[in-house]
């Protein structure tokens, strides 16, 4: 059979895209191959996105941690990868009109494969003059018997993974409700190299079972926050975020970490916006990469009852010389140095002597 | 008596200065005023000095409050006032040479009193060479009968307020071990006005007691956490925080979140390394402050167990239109408007197509 | 007649809009109206918004003085203005479909007039299809009469002001080419207040001719560059910003320009991209008025074919102490204040110390 | 003869370092090594300290080209290495305590030589106490019969390379008087390929003279320019800046050049400030090395009585598409892709919308 006139459809199986199904993914008889490819390989990809991520230790609008933009950035690649390979014409996504997620889809399209052209019904007046919104596609969807996995009184979506779920504090499926976690915390050991995390232990609890956060995180209820005004649950985000913060600020000079901060900011709001695949953000990977090459140690993590404490590190690249920083030590650092050490006191001086012949003028 | 020649301290009362008090502070017979001066005006005027930093919500090297910074800021401030009013030639302080303290320190009183001269002993031969560190400090004290609040196994100093403390996580005096702490929740509500909190209720325990989180965080054990390698414990400050990040992203567009970010970084590497009194930084708190004009709701924050969440928030100024982005209603935004939307498209498109084509030559 | 059907055309009376002028313009009946609108107030406004450019001192993409970006909207917000006033429900503007004029203009009509629609007929396929470009659009212009301003051999348009003009360097209106000009210099000098000049003189050719740069710049064929890939002529720009720049070394303190960089830049961005009536861009105006404060004096300006030179300048605010950077005489600062001044060396030793190690293991 | 206790002088010859030739240069008896590494070396080293500052298109605060900061790197890093070589524990220079100099050379000293002593006489009492300043210092010399290049009336020194010059307009040697200049230009055609020049040939006046510049620039008096409210003659370097600011433009993407661009003020306070040997410098140089992949062509410019022009350039990886922005033809880009194309509408639609409904309550 021809693909040429195929469409692909952006698949997640929740309530907007339950309904094309069978009108769409079964015209081009490959849902055994995308389910097949997800498995296989996303798990897999995804990390590789996550990296720079946590390289960047940015949080967009200081307090979101980019799962959920970093998972459609991910997804949106395989997607393109195999509609490519399928010689489809169209791709469709059941992305609202209102969001973001179209834009991330869409300018992964335009960017990988720029002949193709994407099908929203979400913005074609014919469907959504028909459907006004979720509740009545949930009610058309009713009527015709085909199953979803939400309802109106529960209509949340959880992605499968550890770093981004966003939901309603009351509802847990990797974590649970922080007052019944047990009173007794974990403790986690990451180790990174260049800013990537290499090996995760834990350290209390025996012999590591695989990845260990998934049982800690689990009892220990870890990861919830409000994150941009939504409940986002990322158990592992925020274990991975504060831990490489911690071997950062260990092994990092920080007018090195100033420098590269403008560039994390950067690496956010592409992500969020979509431009994964902008020469900007190819770019800004390597850098960030680049300016992670110190940040190698070990960094143990106690996990409380939601809460994620740092215990100690060590680094055999640390900045952090014990007898530079003591008190109790003179070291090779003589402290008359320091006299009147600051050019910038000249400046200040300056500024101020001015200012008051100004104001008296 | 003259005060011409005489030599100001800046007295912390912890075991640098315990050595001081009669040398100096006795030649000046000032002792009572200062106390009084710092009783009298330093909490209120700490404040102030607190106002920006929330403003901002940013945090030095991404963890640190800057909380320390901070009090430096204020305390010296004061200082100096003392300073020029008793007409002192000389200023003391008891700050090591190899800290930002002294930094941050010397550069209020350049700016503020240019003509002083700073004596600073841990930066002279003679004093240095005397005292190798600090245990040589405490042994001294001890021979002599000084009183010292430290020993040395337990070298930790602690401000007493509820902004920054720095100690080991065994060690509580403002809250306590969150293992310890009751398994139920608090919920605080604090309500901003231009991005500053100025009304604070426990929504919980029925009629606020004032200041309401003295007790919360005590209880709940909230607010410790490792800033820059140290453990540093900000009851109050991390409540704050997290409550205006809340608000701000709220209240606030993106893009002007954005845009004033760097500012953000910007005030607190002025506030970290002591130039407060810089033309720059007096420069950033009023556009700080400028920024915050919408930031303006009430948020409810539950505290448990050390970990500060988001219950919920309102705001007369929120840009946050239900309608805008809720999936079951349509508004006045018409999904069409943004068929093929993205201008950007175009860009990464021919980014693309030129890639292709030198990849190929 | 009743407007409420009209729409309102942003007319340049250049090609793309020379054959709208009988189909809409005379529907409304209020060409008189709009022409002297924009004579009375236009040129006045046009000044408001180029304070904040001179201000920022920032070019876009290093290069590019905005003039164009600031003419757009400068027009687009008198434009808005006028079709409030005459209770339209649509305007059309003549702004092809692939360059950011359009953006700019778009973005002012949904910002003060959310109400209103936009009509662009180079977006409209009935009119595109039938005019595949500038050309066809030329000939049935001839074909019809119509009389306009550009033929296809000499399609250039030039804005009549002094700010920007875009042309091959061979073409000359405001200014002549510098091969020509004499071979004598002119002196313009220039008063700043906050910022802003407040007055320009002729130093050299006698009284002072209003504007001065007016017949200097045509004599001395000042201003023209290439930005952005494109000839630009800019007369009156790029003596401003230079003698901006100049006053502004000599007035603000060094670390304070740099803090408010970022917000030029940021500016630069939401001028070229038609944001001035975004949150961000009501934010950055004020912030970097603020940073002028200092910027005061009078800047003497050489003019010689087609070069700026600076001669000299003054200010009752100058940063710049004589004594303290002299090299003939020793001011009230001790050159021993900087004995091993620099706290940076510290830093730089370990890292290196830190380095040197890493390499031997 | 030992070399353990020998002083390695930073030597100009100018006139801060005439005095010292005999007592200290004598001494280790080094001096034509000292020359003969230089004049070998040197150039061809300084070129590589010039490559990043072209690729990163700063100039520092908005005007100036760094020449004068790289060429102290340059040499500092060569003197480092001569007191390796010589195993010297001290160094000296003439730098006055009041100035930059002097931290850009012991900040390259502390970082590539921790364990050697610092000695700068103009820091030292018993030598600043004895010459007051340089009129002092020249007295000395002429009563000793030490001949220095400079006299009361001609403080001015000059640097013999073509980047970077201070001196009065009124002072040429590698350039001359706009005025004097011929009337007519020559073409300098510059090859980029990775940002850095790789070829210069003079265009107009037949076979390239080696390097053409030198000859093109006296000729045309280019390159003189108030930066830093001082007079300076780059001649190359203000070709170089224009050239590649051109080619660059034609080349990358400008999201990408706006998020490089952080990285460009970042290295310029680098260099201003002495910290070519930090690791935030050595992370920025790469970086701006990649952004530069894209920056291949070839430049022409004319040159004429002191002004630089740019008259076309031609790249093989040119992002601009003349059918992409032409006004004449359709491209594969339809314009009805742009309709509404805005998501920023929305956002400004809703702000204006809330400061209407704030306003009004």
């Amino acid at each position: 059979m021809s693909s040429k006139g195929s469409v692909v459809l952006a698949y997640s199986g929740g309530l907007d895209t339950s309904r094309y199904v069978i009108a769409y993914l079964a015209g081009i008889g490959q849902k055994k191959d995308f389910e097949e490819a997800r498995k296989k390989d996303i798990s897999r990809e995804f990390v590789e996105f996550i990296w720079p991520a946590i390289q960047s230790s940015t949080l967009y609008e200081d307090c979101y941690l980019l799962g959920t933009s970093l998972t459609r950035s991910c997804i949106d690649c395989k997607q393109v990868e195999i509609l490519q390979r399928e010689g489809a014409k169209y791709v469709s996504h059941g992305a609202t009109g209102k969001r973001n997620d179209q834009v991330r889809f869409e300018l992964t399209c335009y960017s990988l494969a720029p002949q193709i052209k994407v099908v929203a019904p979400w913005r074609m007046p014919e469907f959504y003059n028909w459907f006004k919104g979720r509740n009545d596609l949930m009610e058309y969807a009713k009527q015709r018997g085909t199953p979803i996995p939400v309802t109106p009184k529960n209509p949340w979506r959880m992605d499968e993974n550890l770093v981004p779920i966003i939901m309603p504090p009351h509802l847990y499926t990797k974590t649970q409700d922080p007052a019944k976690a047990p009173n007794t915390h974990d403790i986690v050991e990451i180790e990174f190299k260049k800013g990537v995390p290499v090996k995760v232990t834990n350290v209390k609890d025996g012999p590591p079972t695989r990845p260990p956060w998934s049982s800690s995180c689990a009892k220990r209820s870890c990861g919830q926050a409000q994150q941009q005004l939504h409940w986002r649950k990322v158990p592992a985000g925020i274990i991975l975020y504060h831990a490489h913060l911690d071997i950062k600020t260990f092994t990092m000079d920080w007018e090195m970490h100033k420098t590269k901060q403008g560039l994390g900011l950067k690496f956010a709001e592409l992500i969020y916006t979509g431009c994964w695949h902008s020469s900007e953000c190819e770019f800004v990977c390597p850098c960030l990469a680049k300016s992670q090459e110190q940040a190698e140690g070990k960094v143990q993590v106690p996990v409380l009852k939601g809460q994620v404490y740092i215990l100690g590190r060590e680094s055999p690249l640390s900045l952090y010389n014990e007898e530079l920083v003591s008190m109790n030590v003179q070291g090779d650092y003589e402290p008359i140095d320091d006299t009147g050490f600051i050019i910038n006191s000249l400046r200040l001086k300056e500024y101020h002597h001015l200012q008051s012949k100004v104001t008296n003028r």
